[in-house]
């Protein structure tokens, strides 16, 4: 089943807009085992809809066209619908409840602009809009299938959970499921060498490595007659992944780590205090974006100079003489000082230079010591994270995070493979 | 002039991949007066990039194709090109000498691999790339451009720099400039109403306003017949703007608030610190994002508990028990711990409600209060953010920076939009 997706609208031409409705349909679409086979954006002009409507529908299966659906003189994406499948706009009763509806929730008139939102092509079926005013219309032709929705994200997302997914889904008579586990700490070469063999371990299963900055995402699909037979295969895949690489796996879906990291600090009823120099400011900015943060995260201190890192975490000067900021031994003093003066139970330091300027031969640009401190002791580790200033800092960011993770789950302290090739 | 844009990627239409190349080629393009007229992305398939390539060439005055010059099987445009342009590939000397000095700054050896993407399409002019390993093309025939680059975004964006944006500029006779405006602290409509009337101000010229949640972008674009009447045209609605709403514009171009405070900083010689609560972290996060800030940076501190506002910042117990944690009281004394403390010259702070609960119908979710402590004075404000937790923390930071370039700029503390209409 081929399908393409088009979005309508001036504004992802100029580049005033990122088109991220297509990514995400792609993605959704993909998952369902439909073949995007591609996607186009175009302007809000009559004449050229009508064109890439006409080729659209003889090229694919299904076609998704979002965008131009407002009460604005520049929306025609409906007026060109109509003129395509040669239709005339009809007055719907229940889209005009859905908008009153609306509007009377938010304590405001309906005017005749919203009002007209309720005459829809002849022929469509409608597809309910909770979230604004402008409905989805569905034609469905001989086995093909034509969708159009707004471009405002959250209202396309819902049509197409609620309507479009289940409605494509009728066509696929195998079931089809899919699990993305989420890794940190290791690359996705020597991710890929330790699953070894994952590709062809299970049938009409397939397994994809995703990776960015912060990790790598794997990302496992099934098919099956039924179900159970769809959660067998994903269940033996993933079983496989945590055998082989399971201390890198610390979620699942659309987890964060320091959702994850936050989860556990609850389950453990311990709290966590942040001493930050490299990272000014970043580890707890995302500790502090899990709602609830302030149950289990007491404090934290971003120490750019030497003398904050005397006097808010007590390093010694002599530590700092001797051993400079971007130590391990500063790591840990800076650890051990914020967990004490917190009177919390762990504390996490990350000293390093994040450039551009500042590295030597010896410390270089991207070398960052990261240390954590709790009752069963203090540790620090250094890593070197090439790149840019940013990216160090997120880089490393996410490092301290999973060192966290790890000693709340009693693993290795570090990633063993930083154990094993060093 | 018409444009069509060619994305190539199996991993756009998967939705592995956002297609920013797309929308950040779209606006170089739009800037210089090219009519994008649609963006278009299809998978790794030969036929199919034939199809496209072909329905493109037939259709438009220029053809930007990215991606799918990778040295890997799956990399196919540059065969599709040849075989499109009915030509074969030739050894390039040039191209090789690119290749192996950039291998050899990085103490790596060229491989085969490498070498083959020396080869390149006959007749075509080759665009150099400076960042990586494959060359961009460029077919020009009849009036018509044909431009294939990698789809690594900074490799292709040198690539348009250097050479796309060039070569497109001289079939312009008219002269194109353009100047972005970066406001913050006012809603687009008011921000419109302020400026009402510069649409029709300056001939030749049009204005955009571009709504973020950091702010509003005012983007300037003017025509003329030389780079003289441009640069006034530009020149006379910036002047317009900075009359009607100087106060709100803190930057031009691609610059971010926490840059332009950083520079403020820096020329002034004063020294800067930091006091979070709500915010997490993202004020110092931010801050510490521009190179150079140990400079003009001293410290920060996330409070999240009572203690540690009372610990590190001198908060006396008793304003917090009589005034609470988020009060005007707290946020000015916070303000003032941190630069004591420091032995800074500025010290700025937050407290309020980032939610999703511990609201209240006296201090709702979204109310932030920020304060600012320096020579001249300590001072506080409250404002109300609607929206999710992280919609608020970065509202907030923003709204706090803004503060600080207010008091280095000897500007009025907050909007004078918010003392009018409070």
């Amino acid at each position: 089943m081929n399908a393409e997706i088009l979005s309508i609208g001036d504004e992802l031409l100029i580049g005033q807009v990122v088109n991220t409705n297509a990514s995400w349909l792609g993605e959704q679409l993909s998952l369902l085992g439909v073949d995007v086979r591609r996607i186009t954006a175009v302007g809000d002009d009559r004449s050229q809809l009508l064109e890439e409507f006409r080729r659209a529908w003889e090229q694919q299966d299904v076609v998704i066209a979002t965008g131009g659906l407002g009460p604005t003189h520049d929306d025609i994406t409906r007026e060109a619908v109509c003129a395509f499948f040669n239709t005339d706009l009809v007055f719907n009763e229940i889209v005009l409840g859905d908008i009153e509806r609306m509007f009377s929730d938010r304590n405001r008139q309906v005017t005749d602009v919203n009002r007209d939102q309720a005459m829809v092509p002849a022929g469509a079926e409608i597809i309910r809009n909770h979230d604004g005013t402008a409905p989805g219309y569905h034609f469905a032709r001989d086995g093909k299938h034509f969708f159009v929705t707004p471009g405002v994200p959250y209202e396309m997302h819902a049509m197409v959970d609620n309507y479009i997914l289940p409605q494509l889904r009728q066509n696929f008579q195998r079931k089809r499921g899919s699990l993305t586990l989420l890794t940190t700490g290791i690359p996705e070469s020597t991710l890929s060498a330790r699953l070894d063999g994952i590709a062809t371990l299970v049938e009409d299963a397939s397994v994809a490595f995703l990776p960015s900055p912060l990790g790598v995402r794997i990302r496992i699909t099934a098919r099956g007659d039924d179900e159970q037979s769809v959660s067998d295969r994903i269940g033996r895949l993933r079983e496989f992944v945590e055998q082989r690489a399971g201390e890198y796996v610390f979620g699942s879906g659309r987890q964060t780590l320091e959702e994850v990291v936050g989860a556990l600090l609850k389950e453990t009823g311990l709290m966590v205090s942040v001493a930050e120099s490299c990272t000014g400011g970043l580890i707890t900015d995302k500790l502090t974006n899990v709602p609830g943060s302030s149950d289990w995260f007491e404090r934290g201190v971003v120490t750019y100079s030497n003398e904050s890192k005397t006097e808010l975490l007590g390093v010694d000067e002599s530590t700092l003489r001797d051993h400079g900021a971007v130590s391990r031994e500063c790591a840990e003093a800076m650890a051990d000082g914020i967990r004490q003066r917190s009177g919390g139970a762990i504390g996490i330091s990350t000293t390093g230079i994040a450039g551009p300027t500042g590295g030597s031969a010896e410390k270089p640009v991207g070398l960052v010591w990261i240390g954590i401190s709790s009752e069963t002791g203090t540790f620090a580790h250094n890593f070197y994270f090439g790149g840019s200033r940013i990216r160090t800092k997120q880089r490393a960011a996410q490092a301290a995070l999973d060192m966290l993770r790890r000693r709340l789950r009693s693993l290795p302290p570090i990633p063993t493979e930083l154990t094993e090739s060093s």
